[in-house]
């Protein structure tokens, strides 16, 4: 498809060569000062200064005016007094710029008279044709410029997101949240008034950027609903959308209008705009970035059939409850995976879906759960409870699994010191197909020393989970660098080494490493729970796990609505964003 | 009130003098190994191991059978397989033991048979008068004798809440996130199959333990709701009872059955026996946690009447959202409020409720906001967003406030040498009117060092922040202690000392301290929220925020319900429990 005219029209924004700071302070009480730094900090092109009392700001040279910067400005960054917008935005358009960000506030959202003062801004910029950002915003990233033209200097990690946000504080917290739980984003605007630029506009251009793959909105009120559903249809077809619309009541309705001077309009506009257009609406903030962090990860589900494994009963029930209120069936276990199951678990596992192994002791066998449900073709997706515990059990339950203990386990294994000598070899060689044949002979040895084996068939576990700890990017996590260290110590005989090593850091990136490597051959959702509140972050083994059972489910029912949407209307797509 | 039979009964249960565990074991890879460390870590009285197989358990003699132990047994702890229960039960009964824990699982969970093997022990008990909790759970923790009594080690802290969980997996999470949070459990019981022990019995034992505060349950199925509803509406009126009862869904009620053996049963008969009970029902275990300590650290607000002070303005529309939709009144701003922050705040702050001051810099000014609004009797809650951040914000904003810049300003103070000197004595001698004194005058040196000031009256503000800074409990917190390395090479004039000063640690207790004082002072509840996943965990100064405006407004919106229905049955009590 060919790309719209505000493609064209924004690239100035999201990747200017040069950017003018307009209102720049040596004042560190002043917002041109933060956002002076905010900028000095990564910014790549040519930085300006624009100060109308003094020579220098922080080190850099002055200018009284933009037209007076002897280079070429692009994007100009507006932190004045609202009253002098106006007169800045003449000296930008006699400049050339070609695009503001409006950081001030003071418009709109104060009043009839903001608002007078707002159309003479949007006038001036039009006649100029200068595209604006705001006003009354905190400003924007863009990760290929390196842009953070924001009020105070943020961390941002780089990455396949898109946020746009008519709120400067939900939008600073969720790129916050995101970066600290290990997501990225491409580009970030906080829009504020929405005055030039509208949400449309900007989810337009970024349809069209191939870096951004999922769109987060932070919407409080749309100026033209129509012209939004026009242009976001074309969006949703090609990646997701995900909007979050507070304004259900009259006190959120005032409140929008004290904020951001958008009038919020009846919510069940807003419903119909937003199913039309194919934009899945989220609750809250946290929900928003839940969805987000699903769609970019997980494959969309063919159908309503969930099963749940759970290391413990009532997480099952809360899950199963949580699935069944959001529309999903929590499918009738396949004869085949009971058959399975009954030799896999105790006597006294549930016997059903949730799949609980009622306090088994040989956490192997729940690890291998998964692979017996997710062969069958009546299950479209799993939910996989306890994520990250194996370890924390293990080390509670594997005491006894200390360096001396592991040298005593191989001691017996005949020819052990020759193995590890060439295991050595092959990492040191990088063969991957030698590296995979070890790895997967060592894992049987790791959970054969952890659990006594029950001799059942492992062979699809092992191999999975295999061909996901021997890709290229885990060839430097804790299981390599562990396990090089303890073949070192065994080639070497040195058993004090041995001691200095915790074996539990083997353990680390196995359920993740695992989770993906289930994905990568079933092509279902996979997703898990850690059961501990706000431990969401990126595991080592690149999975992102969700603390509980309602945010899991709701992440994939909104993955089923997207796959429904995307049936009726999308291109086709079956795998992953 | 006389306390009623149960609360002799279970005695033994909650305070037992010598434990025995039946199926203790050397192996690590059994239950009963891990139960017998359980109990060896911090069991305050006798501990017995009993194996038939063996001499001794890790370190203790290991005796054939409960009756060959030679000293009084008070509890019992089973941890064998189903089938051997019945006739360790009848050894109990001829030892004396007077309660049990059975820990063993595949009962009545597990159909018919078991069923039958479950009541065969509970009439063995029952003959033998002995109580017991399970079978099929996880076992139990009594702060009183420590008694960690559980299928595996657990760090617990202890406090004033309880929890009785018909899951030992959502008990075990939620007595781990009380503890990361920094709130503490007096008693934990997973009853699991609930075969002897109701749960109406633990809550009447609860309601008359004074140390206990707020009562958490975990319910999967009740076996008789009437007997529930008139043991527990007693003890509501005396300390919350809150309550996670899933359910709603076939799906749910199927994996009930298969957990726990319980009929679920229908959801509208438990939404009204809850009723009728007087308990407060939550939807998930981050709610469960996030009302009893709402609970048990607020006090019952007199109305529905609520106020929100935000830093942001999109943050303030959801919170007034999640708060109309629980049915609060997100009040108008009285006038004399109103008057106030249009002199505190700049013209474009918010002028309504969200009281929002649209990005003033002057952040102490945003600290004081609380102050006039619960002065009103319009207001009877208060909820303030942004808790925490000022120490972050101030740490970006006061680049310039290094230990010599504060060197430089104080400098500048007639003679605070002098009065370095006679604060540090004053610290030294622990004269209390004397700190309060100091830290006075020092918070408003601090408070116009970091921001110009606006020669606003501050007495209030500064008073309230004062009081609750120099409680007793505050004394050691890095308040003082910063403040003190401060003035000790002020007195000594030592820049160099004063430069590896962090003066941000100042700053840390000020916004919990803050919080504690208007409590206090204002005998309404102030609920605060951080913006940041997960980030809930107890402040210096001893105050526990939430997330976000979902989870702030929702515990509000119950403590409302309490209050409620506390003026309709309860006994007379205005402020917090």
């Amino acid at each position: 498809m060919s790309k719209p005219e505000v493609f064209k029209e924004l690239q100035p924004l999201f990747s200017p060569r040069s950017v003018a700071v307009i209102g720049a302070s040596n004042d560190r009480n002043k917002w041109g000062n933060s956002t002076f730094r905010s900028l000095m900090d990564n910014y790549k092109g040519d930085l300006y200064a624009v100060n109308n009392r003094v020579q220098s700001i922080l080190g850099y040279p002055a200018y009284k005016k933009v037209s007076d910067i002897p280079g070429h400005v692009d994007l100009g960054v507006i932190v004045i007094p609202p009253e002098n917008v106006a007169g800045v935005m003449e000296d930008c358009v006699k400049r050339g710029v070609k695009a503001c960000v409006i950081i001030t506030a003071g418009f709109a959202e104060i009043g009839p008279e903001g608002k007078a003062l707002q159309d003479e801004v949007v006038k001036i910029a039009r006649q100029g044709s200068i595209r604006f950002v705001g006003p009354n915003c905190m400003g924007m990233w863009s990760a290929a410029a390196k842009l953070a033209a924001f009020m105070f200097p943020m961390n941002i990690l780089e990455g396949p997101l898109a946020l746009i946000s008519q709120g400067g504080n939900i939008g600073g917290a969720l790129v916050a949240d995101g970066t600290a739980r290990g997501i990225g984003f491409r580009h970030y605007v906080s829009c504020g008034c929405t005055a030039d630029i509208q949400i449309e506009d900007y989810v337009e251009y970024l349809g069209y950027d191939d870096s951004v793959k999922v769109i987060m909105l932070y919407i409080e009120g749309l100026e033209d609903g129509n012209r939004f559903v026009e242009k976001v249809k074309k969006v949703t077809r090609l990646k997701p959308v995900i909007a979050l619309k507070p304004g259900k009541t009259d006190a959120a309705a005032r409140a929008i209008s004290s904020h951001s001077g958008a009038l919020s309009g009846s919510d069940l506009l807003y419903e119909a705009a937003f199913n039309k257009a194919g934009v899945l609406r989220v609750e809250s903030s946290t929900e928003l970035l839940d969805v987000a962090i699903g769609l970019l990860t997980q494959p969309l589900p063919k159908g309503r059939n969930v099963v749940i494994t759970t290391p413990g009963g009532s997480y099952g029930v809360m899950c199963a409850e949580a699935c069944a209120l959001r529309g999903m069936t929590v499918v009738d276990l396949p004869k085949q995976a009971m058959e399975t199951f009954n030799q896999m678990f105790p006597s006294r596992w549930s016997h059903g879906n949730p799949v609980d192994p009622a306090g088994d002791r040989d956490f192997v066998q729940y690890m291998r759960a998964p692979e017996v449900v997710l062969g069958c073709p009546e299950v479209d997706a799993l939910i996989f409870m306890g994520f990250g515990s194996f370890s924390n059990i293990s080390s509670v339950f594997a005491g006894g699994s200390s360096g001396p203990d592991i040298m005593n386990f191989m001691k017996n294994i005949d020819g052990f010191e020759e193995m590890a000598q060439s295991a050595l070899n092959a990492f040191n060689s990088e063969d991957r197909d030698q590296i995979r044949g070890i790895v997967k002979f060592i894992l049987k040895i790791i959970f054969d020393s952890i659990m006594p084996s029950k001799n059942l068939e492992m062979e699809d576990f092992l191999e999975t989970l295999t061909q996901s700890l021997t890709s290229e990017e885990m060839l430097e996590s804790s299981f390599f660098k562990t396990l090089k260290e303890i073949l070192i110590s065994i080639v070497a005989g040195d058993v004090d080494r041995l001691k200095t090593v915790n074996v539990m850091h083997l353990m680390e990136p196995i359920p993740g490493s695992l989770v993906r490597g289930l994905i990568e051959k079933y092509g279902k959702p996979v997703i898990t729970t850690t059961f501990t509140e706000g431990n969401t972050q990126l595991s080592e083994a690149g999975h992102f796990p969700y603390s509980n059972a309602d945010r899991a489910s709701n992440v994939l029912a909104k993955l089923i609505d997207y796959r429904e949407y995307l049936e009726k209307y999308g291109e086709k797509k079956e795998s992953k964003v």
